[in-house]
């Protein structure tokens, strides 16, 4: 496959990251420790975590510290799984049972409340206030993208634009910080943080949209949670708000009935997943994906060539065309 | 009461922390609004938000954004609420519905989520990274000692030093930045800052020691939550510590048979507050708050006489005098 070679490219820096992540949590209370582990050890791609550390490397940095650091990202992802679950009332995560199952609701909640200020208190290390500003931001923005998600949750009236903000909020913001703190942390000029700013964006866009075909497409073996869980959590997503834009009447009236359902059986799920796919809406969601990846390929162009650039173009393509 | 003519001279700086934290609540998403404004506009006494203000005032600052500022502890103690009410199951919180009641634990979270993030934008604004230091250390140990309060539930070995680890962790820590931020805000000398800070912590204790007999001696009226709270939720605070130390082996397997009970009659209640009485406890447990606020008296001996300080050494007495 393509992308072994970059992702063993990487296996360096995952490893080194994954070092900090063991090392920087550490809490004198065990409960903290055991929980904050179970997540984030569960596996993950360290996505967010690597954009920051490639981001300072691509604007010069040639240090060791960024992979300190970038465990904020991972602490923040992971405080916003537990939470989520809780919302969610998830059963299953990165294949293994969800920590709001195996610890209960309570650790899960506390557990990334503690996450969040461990992320914080590692931020405020760097010294560096624009840091901060970036970081505070994305996080409160983090917060308002969870809570419109939960207001359109079973609104089958949500178009696309509404779809996209909620994305942008809950996972776009992220990976924008990663890339922009990466910059500012590599002491790029203005142009270069605008530059991956927006790169993130659009590759969170891009991949949140991946992630949401793929809940329509895959497997739990693969995908390391069930297929068809936002559907059961009332979660419309676009692949739902293409068909419920260019199906015919028929159609959606079938499918808003089935939506309403919270329980859906394997039958209905699949009667869902066959009205969508008669409107082409994975292709054209996944086409929709790519046009994001194309204004994150042509936001690097402030960058001259060079190998640490092809690893940002070659990410970009792989977060659309993973299949996990 | 001695106490009113205090309360009633510090009304124009509640009014103005009060019109702060609606103008600061501000989300594009109207159900942050509300569940926001549900909490904080509940009630409260604004201690925390206040201590900042008055101690930028004791070192000197004579300026008016520190009202603005000072939501940031409002925030952060509110998002605390939220997520312990969740995590309690709590049915009322300031004498109506818990917001994790009237709008759901899903929402709870997440608005919480954002309070905490919102505090950390406002201090970001500040652009003061000791205080930063301050908050995200203060942030991460509250999240630590709720989990430590979590760990300690019916546990009746609980110790009087764990238990005052729980009660700093949750409570005090939050008490002490207050102080500890409004001297760093009103540019005190470090000698001044760490004796605010000490202030705080003392404070915070003995506010929480009070907290927790009141849960024993109060009514929902007076209190804004239900009488034998804490017991219900399995939280073994001091005055059981006391008399599980100091009772009689009779008694003391009475009391551990009738905790187990997590659904407790009036009668069985009001049993377990008869057999803490026979040890004085509450009476003990008060003496103990006192000693504490000698503790934070004294840590203001660094300040020369002023009205000021005299509002110190007032709103000591009152944590402790209070009845509610």
């Amino acid at each position: 496959m393509k992308y072994e070679a970059m992702l063993r490219s990487l296996k360096g820096d995952v490893d080194q990251i994954d070092r900090h992540i063991r090392g920087n949590l550490s809490s004198r209370v065990p409960l903290i420790n055991e929980v904050g582990n179970y997540i984030i050890l569960a596996g993950g791609k360290r996505l967010r975590s690597l954009l920051f550390v490639l981001s300072a490397r691509l604007c010069g940095y040639l240090g060791q510290l960024s992979h300190y650091y970038s465990t904020i990202f991972e602490y923040l992802h992971s405080a916003t799984l537990l939470h989520d679950d809780v919302v969610d009332g998830a059963d299953i995560r990165r294949g293994k049972a969800a920590a709001n199952i195996e610890y209960g609701n309570q650790a899960a909640v506390l557990v990334g409340d503690f996450l969040l200020s461990k992320s914080f208190s590692q931020a405020v290390e760097i010294g560096d206030i624009r840091m901060l500003e970036v970081l505070s931001n994305t996080t409160t923005m983090m917060a308002e993208g969870e809570v419109l998600e939960l207001v359109h949750i079973l609104n089958l009236a949500i178009t696309q634009e509404e779809y996209l903000q909620v994305i942008i909020s809950k996972t776009a913001i992220l990976f924008s910080a990663s890339c922009h703190m990466g910059a500012i942390f590599g002491r790029a000029d203005n142009a270069r943080q605008q530059a991956l700013k927006s790169y993130g964006l659009n590759l969170g866009i891009a991949f949140q949209v991946v992630d949401d075909n793929l809940d329509y497409t895959s497997n739990v073996a693969e995908f390391g949670k069930p297929v068809g869980n936002d559907l059961k959590e009332g979660k419309i997503t676009l692949p739902l708000i293409i068909a419920m834009k260019d199906g015919t009447t028929e159609d959606k009236t079938e499918l808003a009935s089935l939506i309403k359902k919270r329980d859906l059986t394997e039958t209905e799920f699949t009667r869902i997943r066959d009205l969508v796919n008669k409107t082409d809406a994975l292709p054209k969601a996944h086409q929709i994906a790519w046009s994001y990846i194309e204004k994150a390929k042509s936001d690097l162009d402030v960058f001259p060539d060079s190998p640490e650039k092809t690893l940002f173009l070659n990410l970009a393509s792989y977060v659309v065309e993973r299949k996990k």
